[in-house]
């Protein structure tokens, strides 16, 4: 009953056993060989384009180099105030493009308010040198706290960034667990509807180590194999991530792995919802699940050996909880059974 | 046949077996799991010390990220002229540490010559404002030529560096090559005389992805943490490298790996010492071997499927090839069989 | 009748002429003559103990840098969400400093709110390593709108840095006028509360360009002669700036100065109270005033020749003005006369 | 008989009494008032084309933040060994590029030697992404050792930059006693030879603080406000810059200056020629003269109150000084007289 973090999970058996496969014979390193290539026309096919694929080891490495590849000296990028590249990155979206500031736009349910971003935007006039330049906007899909953007959200987000030239990007450290729940494309979901760079995370889905950057727009990546390479994320063994990504887009194996997990977060809602020692904290559609619960319910739970965390009440609802009840975070991924779920939803009852 | 680079094999099978036996069951992220501690525990046995160890996804990270936790502003680290650290890491050494400048230091057979490195060094005066500040010595064991410092040669680098306070780096991307070729322990080749960090390559000898910081000193790696998470550098499932140090260190398997790597160089240097169409271009102890080859056996061994790469004819010996001539490299690994070497000097001798 | 920015306005007539008087004659470059020593005798002594101090060329290197030598890999500096350090140096603070980031803290009356600094600081437990380390606060006096910290705000800002050992930096570029705000002396508006390091801001009160750093614990300065040489800011002909703030500290001309611009400010604020047109927008103690007047006002007196800045409403007050009002800033300096004073305040009453 | 150094001359009475002059009134700050847009103006007159100019308070930061403004991430700057931006910038240059690296290139007379720098870029391919890029080409003008590049000599050294589309910059600190010796015009000797951005520095020629950066292709300036103000180089009181560039460029003040300062070094020149104790070091064509002296003739002229360095003996000529001799430098100014000349000449031949 482990649900602390989707990235506490391992690896999916077809992911580890193509990587076993790969690890004989000889292939040209730093991201020439063969697999490299074959995975990159995946990515193409994939996104239904041609696309500038990156692989790093992180996303913080992700976000932080897509980001840089668009800042300019004063460069400003606006993000939502729970945003992980604000929260949870040590300052490596700043400290990868040369200072560049990160601004916190608020707003309800994860997501950025539009009327909010095109406010704090407007606060940064074009050539107003003293306080910065507006450079880019981050979204986050799904967000960090398990709501999914809608299509039409990711546009008028994008309008708002057009407006003003500034890139738009997108960190998908869960981007398959949003799909799932939009049941969009992932054409649909990123550049069409005007995303210009995709964070592309494979980890929390059922890989080791296999995150990308995905340029939508190749002639916008020319920079980024020497932005790469100075930030120390180009690997020897390159094909150590292909083989991952390979066995990840095989029979669509990546889209499986996060319905499974959504599937057992909705497993974990509904028993949530039907609860009387707990309640669902806010609406989620991906796999993380947000819960109030009684704190002899939270106890139980944890002797019985369920992992999670309990979380801060966020400051937008002061009042979210009582003083007998606490806030956890439930988080589900390629690994969890039906089993877990049930079980945890027993401790509830108990 | 492939010579061409020990980053262009793949994995030894006992680390690759030992990752896919960690991909089952959850674990905690981000370095706080129980292979990683024992991991970390294994490190302090090899080093016969209490050692910090920080994994990171590339030797080019290893060497930025340790260079970086010692520099001060306007800080300067001398390096050999040759130095992976300023020949082949597009400024990331620079990058991380916040501009700090390398000072190329010639010297003979790759390494660095201790009279030049001390009147470097006499070069930045301690408060000389305009000249920046001598920060640190970076060595590379076994050197980027192939050639290996004696426990000797370590210590009176060591000794310059400590006369003025200056931090001792060694790049170890071929650690273990080193050690074998020495026949000195971990202990011995490194804090023993006076090296105070050292980059622990594990991908160049049989790993996927395994590269370790190593600090002899602990109290000096209070910063480290900080710096590798802002540097993108924190793994969430830090237990995929674990798992593949964990397989590395047992029964020795790295020293085994490089004993192999090293003997197959040994089978070339033997075969080219007594070849008619081949000759050594310099002494190597470790896995890299240069020899100076007729045009026409080079090609005839291309023809035959040896794969290796050419190499530039360095400044100091102009001479060192004939018209007819051409320098090659050719790198030994764990994944060099006998057979390999055997059909490589027939080719020579075709 | 310039009432636009103490920035503004010229130089001090003492000045000018100190440094005319200063222009012949050789002296040793880079900070090392007779007359910067003797300046930086005189600074110990207007702060009655030993410090050290930097001249600079503008107030945001001065705080950029006093900042940069207490940073640590991702470190966050806490200021006032309108402080000039994130509000208008273009990122500066954070580019000199390798990318720390700047955390807002609210408060009314431009002054941060200990409650809510204490809170924020919370944010940052010491090992979190994916949200960056607490490092320094900064607070600004007198503030950008023109009110004063008293000192016992000084003290109670201090003591909640102290608990978590971060510097606490004062950004004074209208450091004067707030002394005489307060009655108080340098030292006891500083390191006799805490104040680890002061950006002393000569230039918008009567100088061409005199900024220092002072470190009221010189060993805490060591690494500033490299920060301030790498940073492009140690001027060869350093007695320019010396020559300055010599005449600055001659007969307190400095305190003088601000005296003067404060009860221009006295004659404003007194006349706005009294106006039919106009009224303070907050109370004000320094050479800034801030009113709402009518926009037939403000027509009329831009028409007379004033000249000033309209204001942007703060979103803490929305309902600041009315449709027909509008806010305007006014600031005095040195340079401002009593006839400007009374020929502003009577285009009010017109 | 100051020979130390041109900035440790005062200001020449021109510029200061304008400077004087310039006290009084107000104007719209950071470089947007009318003496500001006047001087930018007088620029284009004096470069005979329209021209970017942006005024900062160092030659460190001119030089620093004319290279950031054309990096690219992993650049590279070539340079003259003995180059300022090398040898005496504390690294300000690789600071503000983002870590950009200075590759330096031998030459005679301290000038790049053209066949050198063509080598040097050969080393850094187009794509090789390990080894970084070449962004730009810097020459100081006149040079670090007192010698002139001539027209022909730029233009090949442009030539060779533009063939690989590198952007050409002249560290121009002592720019008006190079074309005082060269008799040529600031356009012949800049833009029309290639040249893409000048430091143009008026500090060691008769100001207190005047430099600029010189774009000759305004559309190259674009990020350069934001980079100027990120730099904590934007003044406030512009003006006073614009003030001294204002008295400078009147009548050909600072043409007369450098020709001063010149025609000083000649007698300096033709007197050490004529001596017994004292030979030129090497020639030089502009405000410094390097001589090599008996070591009793060089205490004969400390003892009369000669100022003046002693120089390190360059490596290329080991042999330059017997045992008895020493090498010092001289430089001259526009506050150097004919008695001082004189009265240093007569100290040699005492």
């Amino acid at each position: 009953m482990n649900f602390a973090s989707d990235n506490w999970a391992g690896a999916h058996e077809s992911i580890a056993q193509r990587l076993l496969a790969a690890s004989a014979g000889f292939a040209s390193a730093y991201g020439t060989g063969d697999l490299d290539k074959k995975v990159e026309a995946r990515f193409c096919e994939v996104f239904e384009r041609e696309v500038s694929v990156f692989f790093v080891a992180t996303g913080t490495a992700a976000n932080s180099l897509a980001l840089a590849s668009v800042q300019r000296p004063g460069g400003i990028t606006f993000c939502h105030s729970e945003a992980h590249v604000i929260e949870d990155e040590c300052g490596a979206p700043e400290f990868f493009s040369g200072s560049a500031r990160l601004v916190a736009v608020p707003g309800a349910s994860g997501k950025i308010d539009p009327a909010r971003l095109s406010s704090k935007i407007a606060d940064f006039p074009e050539d107003a040198v003293h306080h910065g330049r507006a450079s880019a906007v981050t979204i986050t899909q799904a967000t960090e706290i398990g709501t999914v953007y809608t299509l039409p959200e990711i546009g008028e987000i994008s309008a708002i960034a057009k407006k003003r030239n500034l890139a738009l990007h997108m960190d998908g450290a869960r981007f398959a667990n949003a799909l799932v729940a939009l049941g969009a494309t992932p054409a649909e979901t990123t550049w069409k509807r005007g995303v210009d760079m995709l964070s592309f995370g494979g980890t929390k889905n059922g890989c080791w180590c296999a995150e990308a950057i995905v340029f939508f727009h190749p002639d916008q990546a020319k920079e980024m194999p020497f932005i790469r390479k100075r930030a120390a994320q180009l690997f020897s063994k390159s094909r150590f991530i292909a083989a991952q990504f390979d066995a990840y887009f095989d029979n669509d194996l990546w889209l499986d792995l996060a319905r499974h997990a959504n599937s057992m977060a909705d497993g974990l809602r509904g028993g949530i919802g039907a609860s009387n020692t707990a309640r669902l904290a806010w609406p989620t559609a991906s796999n993380e699940v947000f819960a109030v619960v009684t704190k002899g319910a939270a106890r139980t739970a944890e002797h019985r050996g369920a992992t999670f965390y309990e979380w801060p009440i966020p400051a937008a609802t002061p009042d979210l909880v009582d003083d007998n009840e606490t806030l956890i975070r439930l988080v589900t991924s390629f690994a969890t059974t039906k089993a877990d779920v049930d079980g945890f939803l027993k401790c509830l009852a108990a």
